[in-house]
């Protein structure tokens, strides 16, 4: 008699997963997975990716932080629904938090959730919250170095971008060091190079972006 | 009948991090442990303290990543003991670690370990190494927000540097509001302001340091 070895199934997370994604499907509600460094600007790319998608589609945003409700202040500024996540001394969200947020925001009216996940390029690559997309964001002042050193989260992104490219004449940062090692581990990966703060580059990242999730509701 | 409770005790870490703290007061050794995000500086920064004190102590450095060896490269140029400690996907070193880095040194010729954390504001906070000080590390890239959101490893650390203050003048950055948040929850806490790059700032910690280090000895 067969024994049937179950694995993946048994990870409470994954399943939670499974049902966020099922829900997401469902709505055809698309989702990003936003990972990067404290500090890196997360909050900021939200805010002006908003901007520029505000047009086109209903974007909500789940913020995740240890503590402090600082960044869901800033979203709300914009006129669009936001979930703050406090995990207390938890390095990173996980599938069930998700699962909370969805019960305090209204899905139906809704096309697209940011989720701008706790700092931290270890902890958060290891937790399918349902997404459709994990976006790993590093910024040029963090260095050039970061891939090789954090690989897993760059290898587990379907897309990397670099943020503060403003800031390159100031630092020692080789753009096309860190490009090389990202293809490296992921060569199926995609990459934008960009200014939360000035928005040079920012408008390829919203066309791919768009196009992504058209082909999504298409399916 | 009293029934002794124990609690930290039965802690594996911290009964580890006692045994490393008493090999280190044998060898009259001192023990910093850095902590900061991915890209705060925390390798330039160990780089040039260990210019301005090789010639009053032999430093050793213990570097800690998920992966790669670049950082203790970097070290070993200097001509000082460096031990590689790979974590694979761990988020943050613990004391059994250590107490192996330990064992690839010769601790009777050293005065002073450095050791450079993965780079995580979360999870490095709770595990306690046997060190004699848990120094947190904030670049100003980062924003001046980063106390607020990720408070525990701030109010565990006895100082914080902020690194890059050379770049203030590119970035929104207000660092009187970082240091405001931070005596708020660490009264008794120190601050340093520097530039790993530029030199600006460091000597007051150099200075500080080796003070922290002679009362050690003295004791």
């Amino acid at each position: 008699m067969n024994i049937p070895v179950l694995t993946d199934i048994l990870n409470a997370n994954n399943l939670l997963a499974e049902q966020n994604r099922k829900i997401l499907d469902e709505k055809k509600i698309y989702m990003i997975n936003l990972l990067a460094s404290p500090g890196a600007g997360k909050t900021t790319f939200i805010e002006k990716s908003i901007e520029y998608l505000k047009k086109d589609m209903s974007v909500a945003v789940i913020e995740g932080d240890l503590a402090s409700d600082v960044d869901s202040q800033r979203i709300k500024k914009l006129d669009i629904p936001v979930v703050q996540i406090n995990t207390g001394g938890g390095c990173h969200l996980n599938a069930v938090m998700i699962q909370k947020a969805f019960e305090n925001l209204e899905l139906d009216k809704i096309n697209l959730i940011f989720i701008e996940n706790v700092g931290n390029l270890v902890c958060p690559s290891g937790y399918n919250l349902g997404e459709n997309m994990k976006l790993v964001m590093s910024s040029t002042p963090e260095g050039d170095d970061k891939v090789l050193k954090y690989p897993l989260i760059f290898q587990r992104s379907r897309a990397m971008v670099i943020n503060k490219i403003d800031l390159i004449p100031y630092l020692d940062y080789e753009i096309e060091r860190i490009k090389k090692d990202f293809f490296n581990i992921n060569p199926e990966g995609t990459i934008f190079s960009l200014s939360g703060k000035t928005r040079e580059g920012f408008e390829p990242f919203i066309d791919w972006i768009k196009g992504e999730i058209a082909g999504f509701r298409k399916e």
